[in-house]
C-alpha cells in the first residue's frame, strides 16, 4: 500500500504514463478496431481507463469537479452495470467519435485533476481506490498489448509494432522436477500491499505429494505434439474441446502460420519469423495446454499446487521477464525454477471463489467475484505484465477456448 | 459387484425391463423427437443402451454373434469416438425409421443373446462391462424421464404422462443447519461394489469448519426471490449467467408457467399443477442456484462439504423419494437429514478430476473424463434415479445453464 | 366451378380421401418430424387441411357446429395471423400429441360434419371455400410427397416409400424446339372454373420472338455440367447462388448420392437406385437451373413465355405424368411437347402480382399475395401434383433455394 | 463517350478529386470501421476505386508499370472472383493498414501513372474501362456518403459532417397524378453515351394505362403511416417483410431517432434534427415501401413503368438534388415532376435481366449481372448521386431488406 502522497502522485503518473508509451507505435486506424469480441480497440482501453479515476475518485471525492464529456461514461464503462448504461461490447470497434486526439484531451484533464487532488490529504478509503485502478490500469496495459497483437497480427500483411529486439538464441535447459511434500498448506493473499479480492478468503488446502516442471513447455516441445497429430487425434481432447477444434478447425497455437514448408509466429517485435524452438509455447487455449499434458501421460498443476510450488522454488527477485524490458515475448527456457513473468500458465482449477470470499460493496466488487464460472484460472505472469503487478497468489482467469493472450503450461505429475 | 450368475441374469433382466417399463405410457409419437439438443428421441434411449451390450459385450465375447443390423452402430452409438461414425446429436429427431417396434425387437434380440450369454460362466472382465453397462442404462432412464418431462411439457396441451398419485401436503420442515467441523476428510469411492472412474483417485482435502442445511431449498422460498425481483436484478448473478437470463428471458424455473393469476408447473404425474410450496424447487440451473443462494447472503456447498456431511448425516436407507416409487416428483421437504432421492444438489464445485484420477483404456474411458470441463458438480440423486444406482461419492454433472434435468440446491455457509 | 350438391360431395369426399391415401405407406413414427424448416409434419398436413375446413366452413356456416377441440386451431394454423395465435413453424416437428390417431378422428369428425353440411343446400359463396379448401387439400398433397421423400429420403437406411413400379426405360428424345412469334399476349386466367387470385389480373404482355425446349432438361444433360465442373466454376452462379453453394458444399441436386463411383438417387418408388439418365433432373433450385442454362449458354424462359408455349404447344389431355399414377418421380424425357406433369420448371421471373391484381379480403386473401417477394415463379405441375389441380395459368412459387419439391428445368432462346 | 484526350483527363482527374473531397471533413478513425456488412471503411472506398484503374488499366496496358504494392490486389478487391482472393467483406473492418496516408499515396501514384498514361494516345477499348472505371468510383462516391452516414449516425455522440446548410422550409406541393396511356413502349438504353449492361437488351414492354404521382412520398405522409400502426399491423406487410419487422423490432426508417416526444433524424449536415415533414422520406426498405403503398391502397410502380413516365414527364435539366450542391439530403418535395435527384425510388420490379441481356466478358461481366436475383429496382439517383452519372434507364438495385442508402418511394396506380 502506497501511503505517502509524493510517491502515489509519482507512481500515479508513471503508471497512466506507460499506457500511452504502449500506443505510442501505433497509426491512429489501429485504434479503432475491435476484431473479435475479446479485443477491445486500443482508444477504448485508454478512455476507460481514465472513466475509471473520473467515476470512483473525481466525482465521488473532488470538491466542484466536472466531467469532461458527460457522454463519455456511457462510451467507457466497461460492464459496471451499477454504473449505469453501457455500450455493447460488441459495438466498441464502431465507435469512431471521440478520436484518438479527444481521448487523449480526456486523458489530460483527468490527469490534470487527479494530480491536483492527490498533492492534498487522500483519505483511505481513496488511497484503496486510486491503488485499485491503478493495478486495474495495469491489467489494461496488458490487454492493450494482447489486442495490439491481435489487431496486427490479423492483418494480411503483419506489420510489425517494433524492430526486432535482438536477442540471444539460448537453447532451452533440460526439463527437471521440483518435488512438494504432502500436507495442508495456507493459500491466498494475507500480506502487506496490494491485492485483488479473489486472492481473499485465505485457507488452507490439502495436497498430497507432487512435482512441477522446473520450466515452461517449449515451442519445440508443442511442435512435437503437432507432428505427432496431436490435432487429429480425439483421444487427447476434452469433449468441449474436441468441438472445438473441430469446429474452428485448429491445427496450430494462434499467431502461428505455416510458411514456406515450416511454421512462423508473428511477434509484436519484429513480425512474422521462424518459430523459436527454445521459447515457452504462448498462445495456447486451456484445451490445448490439457491436450498436450494428456498426450505426454502427465497433468497440469491445480493453482494450489501452483501456488505452493512457486513459493517454494519461485523468486520474483530473479524473473527476467515481464512487460518492463519492452519486448512482450517470452524469451527462451533457460532459467532455473522461473515461476514468473514469461507466459500466464494455465492451471487445472475451475476459477471459483475461495472459502471466505465475499465481493466487495459497490461497483468494485463486480471486478472479480461474479466472472466465478466457466473459466480457468493461470497463474504467473507473462511478458506483458508489469513487474511490480504480480505475486505468487495473484489468480488470473480466463475462458478454458481463448488464447489471444499470453498463455502456456508447466507440467505436473503426482508422485 | 454382482458375481454370481443367477443374479446378474435376473438385475439384467430387472434393468433392461424397467427402460421399457418408463416408456409404456408413450404414444408412439412421443417416442421420435428431440425438441432441444439436449433431449433425446426415447427410442433411441431404448437402441443405445440395447447397442452398448451389443457392442461391448455380444461382439467380442459371444461367439459367433451375428449384428441384429449392421447400420445400427452408426445410429445408436452416442459420442464414443472410438468406435466410429457416428449420427450427429442435433439430427437424432429427424430419424424416422427404425420404428418403436423394430427398436423393441432389437432389444428382444439383444436381450436373448445377453441372457444366453450370461447362463455360461462369465469372466471378470465381462462382468465388469456388464455392471458399467446396467449402471449405464439406469442413467439413460433417468435421462428417458427427462426427456419424457420436456417433451409432453412443452406441449402445447400438457398431456400428463400418468395419473396423478395421491399425495399428502405436509407442510416444509422449518430449514435448520447441519455442523461439520474443520479437518481432512477422505474423498472418493473406495468400497466395494460398483462406482465410476470419476469417483476414484481417492484422496484427502481439507474442510474449513462450516454448516449446510439440512433440507433442501423449497418452491416456496424459492418464489419469495422471484418475487423480489431475482431475476430482474443483475447483483445475484454471475456474469455468465446474467447473460443468459437476458437472452433467453428467464423469469422461473423450466416447466413452470404463470396462468390466471398464479404459478404452475408441469407434473408428470397429473400434468399442470398449481406449484407445491412445500416441496424442493427443481428443474433450475446452477445459474439460478447461484443467484438465489447469493440473495440469501449464503452459498452452496462444494461437492466435498456435500459429501462429508452425507456421510456424517445422511442415511440411503431412510431415503423415501428415488424413481421406484414411479411418482418422478420431489415431495414435501419433511424429513431429516434428507440427502439422497429428491433432487440433484447442485454444488459449487466444477467437475475435475481427482488427484489421482485416470480414465480407462479405450472407449469406455470416454465415459466420464472427457467431460471435465465447463460443467459443475451434482450430488444426491433424484426422484428419478432407481435407488440402487446412488450413493455419497457419485459425481452427476451438468453444464451450468442446463434445467430440463430434476436440479435443486441445498444452502450452506461457513461457521 | 362444381355446382351440384352431388359432384361436389363426390369431389370432396374424393380429395379429403386421397390425403390419408397418401399416408398409407407411412410408420406412425414417420408422421410426427420436421427435419428443416421447409417440411412440415405429415399429421400436421392432415390437421391443417381438416382446420381450414373447419374454420372457414363448418364454424360460420354450419349451425350449432361445435369445435372438435378448441387448441386445434392453434396447433393447425399455418400462417394466417387474421386468424390467431399460431405454433411457430420450426416447433410443428416436436409436438407429438395429438397423435396420429387423434388427428383421423378430427378429420372423421370434420368430414362427418362437412358431408352433413353439403347434403343440403350450398351457397355461392360457401361453394367457393370449399372448392378453395379442396385445392388447398391438393397442395398439401403435393408438399405431403416432397416432405415424406425428404424424411425417408434423408434417413441414414433410405427406407422406400413403396415398392418400385415397374418402368421402361426409354431413351430420351432429341431436343428439339418449339418457335413463338413475337407479339402481345394475353396472361392470366379468365376462363370458367377455379383459378388463384394470383393468376388474375389478366392483362397483356410483349414478347420478342422467342423458343423453348421441346422437352425438359435430362439427368443425362445435367450430370455433364457437373463433371464439367459446374458446381466449382463461379461464372455460371449468381451472386446470391455461389454464396448458397460453397456455405451449403452443394455438389449435387437433392437427394442424389455417390456411392460405389456413380451416382445414385432416392426415389419414393425402391429407394436408393441408379440415376436414370433419361429422366427429368430434380431437386434442383432456381439457383442450379440457372447456372446450368448460363453453362449452356441459354436461358430459362419468363413465365410468360412459357405459358404462352404452353397455351401453343402443351396438351393436357396428353399429359401422362402427375400424382395420379401413384409413381411419383419423373419419367422418360420421351413425350411430345410435354410441358404438364412431370416436374415444376423454374421460369426466368420473379414471384410479382399481375397489373390489376387485388388480393382478396380476409384470411383467404392471405393465401398468394402476401408472398409476392424472394421467389420465383414455376410452370407446370409435378409428378406429384393432381392432374385436375393444374393449368396453363398456374403460378407456383419457392425461394430460390428450395429444391425439397420436384423442381427442374427447361431451356430456352431468344432468337 | 469520351473521346478526346484532354477532356478525358480532366473528367478523370475531376472524378478522382470528388472522392477524397468527399472524405475530407472525416477524422482518420473514421475511414477504418465496418459496423455491417453493407457498410465498407471509406478508405477501403479509396483503395478498390484506385485498384479498379490500376488492375484493369495500368497493369495490361501501362508498358513497365509496377504495382504500388503487390497486396493490395487482395485487400481492395470488392468481389471479382476473375481476379483472385479477395478479403471477405465481413473482415475489411478490421484491416487497419495500410493507413488513410497510404492510401492516399496509393491513389496518388496510381493517379500520377494514369495521367501519364492519358496524356498519349488511348485505344477505344482502353476508353471504355477509362469511363467504366469513373462510373464505378461514382457509385462508390455514392457509396461512401451513405456509409459515413451510417457511421456517424450510428455513434451515440451523433456527430455532424457538416454544418447545416441553410435551407427554405417550403411546403410540399399537393399530390397529383401524371398518366401514361396504354402501349407498347420501348425500354432500355441505345443512345450514344455511357451506359451500364444492364440497361441494355433494349426491348419492348406492353404497358396498361396507369398514372404515377408527380411527387415522391413525404416524411409527414409517411409518418401518418407510422401513427396509424403501420408497423404493427401484419395486414400491410408482405410475409418476407413482416418477419423482418418483427426480428429487427423495426419501428421508424433508417436513422430516425425517437428524443423528447417527436421524431428526428441524423442528416449529415446538422446531425440530429426534427424530421421535415415535407421532404422525401428516405432511408426505408422495399419492405416499408411496399407496405405504405398497401396501406394507402396504390401501389408502387414498375420499373418499366417509371422509365415511361420519367421519360414523358421528367427532366434531367430541371433536376435540383444530387450530390453537386454537397448537402446530401432531400429537400421539401416542391417541384413539378420532379423524377430525378432526390431519393431512389424503390419500384414493383425484381431485377432480372432484360430480353436479350448478356454480361460482357472478363471481369467486368461481373460488375452487374451476377446480383440479378433477390433484389428490387430502384430508380431516379439520389441526393448522394452525381447529376451526370445519371438518365432516365438507370437501374439501380438493393435486397429489399436494405436502407442504409437514400431510398424512398413514388406512388402508382391503374386507371
Amino acid at each position: 500500500m502506497i501511503t505517502d502522497s509524493v510517491s502515489l502522485l509519482s507512481k500515479f503518473k508513471e503508471v497512466r504514463l506507460q499506457s500511452e508509451r504502449i500506443c505510442k507505435p501505433l497509426k491512429t486506424e489501429d485504434y479503432v478496431v475491435q476484431p473479435i469480441v475479446d479485443v477491445s480497440p486500443p482508444k477504448w482501453h485508454l478512455g476507460h481507463t481514465t472513466w475509471f479515476f473520473e467515476t470512483f475518485i473525481l466525482v465521488p471525492f473532488l470538491k466542484d469537479y466536472s466531467l469532461f464529456n458527460p457522454d463519455y461514461g456511457y462510451l467507457f464503462n466497461s460492464y459496471y452495470e451499477t454504473v449505469g448504461a453501457r455500450v455493447i461490447r460488441t459495438d466498441r470497434g464502431n465507435i469512431t467519435r471521440p478520436g484518438v486526439q479527444e481521448v487523449l484531451a480526456y486523458r489530460a484533464y483527468v490527469d490534470e485533476h487527479m494530480e491536483m487532488f492527490l498533492s492534498g490529504e487522500v483519505e483511505n478509503e481513496v488511497n484503496d481506490l486510486l491503488e485499485l485502478g491503478l493495478q486495474h490500469e495495469q491489467q489494461h496495459q496488458e490487454l492493450l498489448i494482447y489486442d495490439i497483437k491481435y489487431i496486427l497480427g490479423n492483418n494480411p500483411l503483419f506489420p510489425a509494432y517494433q524492430n526486432q529486439i535482438e536477442k540471444t538464441d539460448t537453447a532451452a535447459r533440460p526439463l527437471g522436477w521440483l518435488n512438494i511434500e504432502e500436507g495442508t498448506y495456507k493459500i491466498g493473499f494475507d500480506k502487506q500491499g496490494f491485492s485483488f479480492d479473489n486472492e481473499h478468503g485465505v485457507h488452507q488446502v490439502f495436497l498430497h505429494e507432487y512435482a512441477v516442471a522446473d520450466r515452461l513447455t517449449t515451442n519445440g516441445e508443442y511442435l512435437e505434439f503437432m507432428e505427432d497429430g496431436g490435432y487429429s487425434n480425439f483421444k487427447h481432447w476434452l469433449s468441449d474441446a474436441w468441438e472445438w477444434v473441430k469446429t474452428n478447425e485448429i491445427k496450430a497455437p494462434e499467431h502461428w502460420h505455416f510458411q514456406d514448408g515450416k511454421w512462423h509466429q508473428y511477434n509484436l517485435s519484429g513480425g512474422l519469423q521462424a518459430v523459436n524452438l527454445d521459447a515457452p509455447v504462448t498462445h495456447i487455449s486451456f484445451y490445448e495446454a490439457d491436450a498436450f499434458a494428456k498426450w505426454k501421460g502427465l497433468r497440469l498443476p491445480t493453482e494450489f499446487e501452483w501456488e505452493v510450488a512457486c513459493l517454494q522454488y519461485g523468486s520474483l527477485d530473479h524473473a527476467k521477464g515481464f512487460s518492463d524490458n519492452g519486448l512482450y515475448q517470452p524469451q527462451s527456457a533457460v532459467n532455473d525454477n522461473q515461476f514468473y513473468g514469461e507466459v500466464w500458465e494455465w492451471t487445472a482449477s475451475a476459477y471459483r471463489p475461495y472459502p471466505y470470499y465475499e465481493a466487495p460493496e459497490g461497483a468494485v466488487g463486480e471486478y472479480n467475484g461474479k466472472f466465478m464460472v466457466n473459466q480457468m484460472v493461470l497463474r504467473g505472469g507473462s511478458c506483458a505484465t508489469p513487474k511490480d503487478h504480480i505475486r505468487a497468489t495473484y489468480r488470473n482467469f480466463f475462458h478454458p477456448h481463448l488464447r489471444w493472450m499470453f498463455s502456456g503450461l508447466r507440467l505436473a505429475k503426482h508422485l
